[in-house]
């Protein structure tokens, strides 16, 4: 089972080659015993696990383990945000995309941690690759359990870095589609200009899979066989990037080669990241006001830092923002129209040693910014050093080429 | 109490003057009276009012009553979108506006009917104004329990027409922000791209109190004293409307006077309407998606029917109507600018007779498909005549300007 992917094991359960109960105690097993060091699960029941893996054995999922990011709403599991505030919440429904894996005939595994509210408060989760480093934030427990075998897919949601931050920390694939193609029902919101709901696989196969269970009418991803045209963008901030973390990505962008073009943006790009924290910033004060309003003594140092920034951000500096990032988003479109997709870094850092702080998003909010879809390819570098993530940008709604694309170069990079 | 909007019995149980209990009393008994005939409740039940009723005091909506749509969750009523496929449905707990609303004091009166996931499907609900008519869709309940006096305030949602068109059809004043201020947790998706809280009040400021309320941070409203300038559009739609209609939204506008001058949109906004609806039918069949894979029996004819479109419809022509839409926005912000707000109809007709069809939302949805502010003040016309809606619309995020200048167009038609 090691060696399969999400795709693979599903055609194996489909075929009968394998039972979804049997993909279950295999996974149950790495659970067992690495769960107590890595600490991916926010709620886990093998029980639950097993009677989901009673006969099921068809759909695209069929007998998928899938972790969930303990932001989505479950009918058999709490859903507590990493809130004291939410403790034993149980709400009385799945969220959408919940759903739309079970109908599919996946195994939801359990509820993988997150931070406060997918904000910056972290909880205890390790990264596989380092017990002594970060998995990245927020969709930690997401991307510590891909990294731990415990599943072979798993849920998480971006609003500023997290999902593209932790699938570099932790070496996996990951993809962000277009803003606003997935249903964000039971899903907690934190700035809902830029909250998507994304997802970590094995392949890029899998992400392509799981789009079109979640994504009803997604179409089909073409591995094309003309040669691709990528751009390169390095952003106003790759000097904050780390050296041996721009290597990797500098000799990962060589190896494509002649395909590779650098694209230097305009400077009415750089306010970009602030605009992005401004609006986040004002729309997840907005989004937590009733916690803020009752519980104030609940919520951590970093969300009231948020809120007390919100307080003393104007309504017409916001909206002063939003109108910047509307009228850079065609330019920004134009810019990349020549090109299938560009290419970035994910994360300028390696993953930081310790659990509290995870590094910044720049690289990766700053596409998020616009809507863009994204997906993370991990850049193994030599036996033992830690992973970066290649970032590729798709054009918006261009999310199944962006697949087609990543697929190009995971095979050119191979 | 059939005097007081909203603001007025908030500051009357603020001062001590009544009580929420005696506020809910004369309420309860409207609706006791009333409720058969009307049928705007979905859930209601009279023991759970008294005991909100208990010590409330404190609060921007000490003591107001509110009908609250069926499609926002709710922890002590059941929440059914008016789907069997939901028939008992108990969320866990409340959606985020509703819980702000009980922080604020005030008294949650019931969930009022909904068309089927606020889309098409209509229920019992009668129009207060003429019982052999419509009261509008989908904000039914609500927008009739508002005219019958069952509450001062109550909370619907807008996706094509929803909030407005009630409005128009029941002599409303109602508000539908600009997209994305308020939280959208715990609602029903129908389209991410449109859908949007929006309430009905007693007046302008009863508007205002509930934004103060549902958007921390908004502005306050100034009502200023300079002479207004006002843009009447009519869109390419005008020849639809009903002459009565036309008559008095044209008279309406001629009180306004010198202030209004005509403006005529460029023939690139015509597909507006269409590229609404198009973008509504594909985001509407995503949204459901879960619904249709497991119960498709038990949706209705007209659900079923935009199903079917979004099959027929490409993943191309839904990116190209987004794109049309996000080109001609910054052109409609340009042309508006001059103007401190736009007029136009809500609907195109008076309600109209029969609880099946509910009419077009065109001229409501053609300003909604760019996220704008909407009010609709309610324009009386003879004794015993069914009332007509003038729409004022305003800049995006420009709310708090759209209801000054709302407050100033209703003291000059007063």
């Amino acid at each position: 089972m090691n060696g399969l992917d999400a795709t693979g094991i599903a055609e194996a359960v489909g075929s009968g080659a394998i039972t979804p109960a049997l993909v279950a105690e295999h996974f149950l097993g790495r659970i067992g015993v690495d769960e107590p060091d890595i600490q991916a699960f926010a709620s886990f029941d093998a029980e639950v696990v097993r009677n989901q893996a009673r006969g099921l054995c068809a759909g695209l999922l069929a007998g998928v383990p899938v972790g969930v990011k303990d932001i989505f709403d479950t009918a058999d599991h709490p859903t507590e945000f990493y809130s004291p505030i939410y403790q034993g919440n149980r709400p009385s429904r799945d969220a959408h995309v919940v759903t739309l894996l079970r109908q599919a005939g996946a195994i939801i595994m359990g509820k993988t941690h997150t931070t406060e509210f997918a904000y910056m408060h972290t909880g205890p989760t390790r990264n596989p690759l380092d017990l002594a480093r970060t998995p990245g934030s927020s969709s930690a427990g997401s991307a510590a359990g891909m990294a731990a075998g415990f599943f072979p897919l798993a849920l998480g949601t971006q609003t500023a870095g997290s999902l593209l931050k932790p699938a570099a920390y932790c070496g996996l694939f990951a993809f962000k589609p277009s803003f606003g193609l997935v249903s964000l029902e039971g899903v907690k919101p934190l700035a809902p200009s830029f909250d998507t709901v994304g997802w970590y696989g094995r392949s890029v196969r899998d992400l392509e899979r799981v789009a079109q269970v979640l994504i009803p009418g997604f179409p089909a991803v073409e591995v094309g066989c003309r040669p691709l045209r990528l751009g390169f963008c390095r952003t106003s901030r790759w000097s904050d990037v780390q050296p041996l973390v721009a290597q990797a990505i500098e000799q990962t962008v060589a190896k494509l080669g002649p395909l590779v073009s650098e694209v230097v943006l305009p400077e009415a790009f750089d306010g970009v990241f602030d605009d992005h924290q401004l609006i986040n910033d004002c729309e997840g004060a907005r989004s937590l006001a009733k916690e803020f309003q009752s519980y104030p003594e609940l919520l951590s140092d970093s969300m009231l830092a948020m809120i007390e920034r919100a307080k003393a951000t104007s309504w017409e500096q916001e909206s002063a923002a939003k109108a910047r990032l509307a009228q850079l988003a065609p330019q920004l479109a134009q810019i990349c129209q020549p090109f299938d997709a560009m290419l970035s870094v994910s994360c300028g850092m390696l993953a930081p040693v310790g659990l509290e702080t995870t590094g910044p998003s720049d690289f990766i909010k700053f596409w998020g910014a616009f809507g863009l879809p994204q997906v993370n390819v991990p850049v193994p570098r030599g036996e033992g050093e830690l992973p970066v993530g290649l970032q590729v940008i798709g054009a918006f709604r261009g999310d199944a080429p962006l697949l087609g694309t990543a697929q190009v170069i995971v095979d050119a990079l191979a």
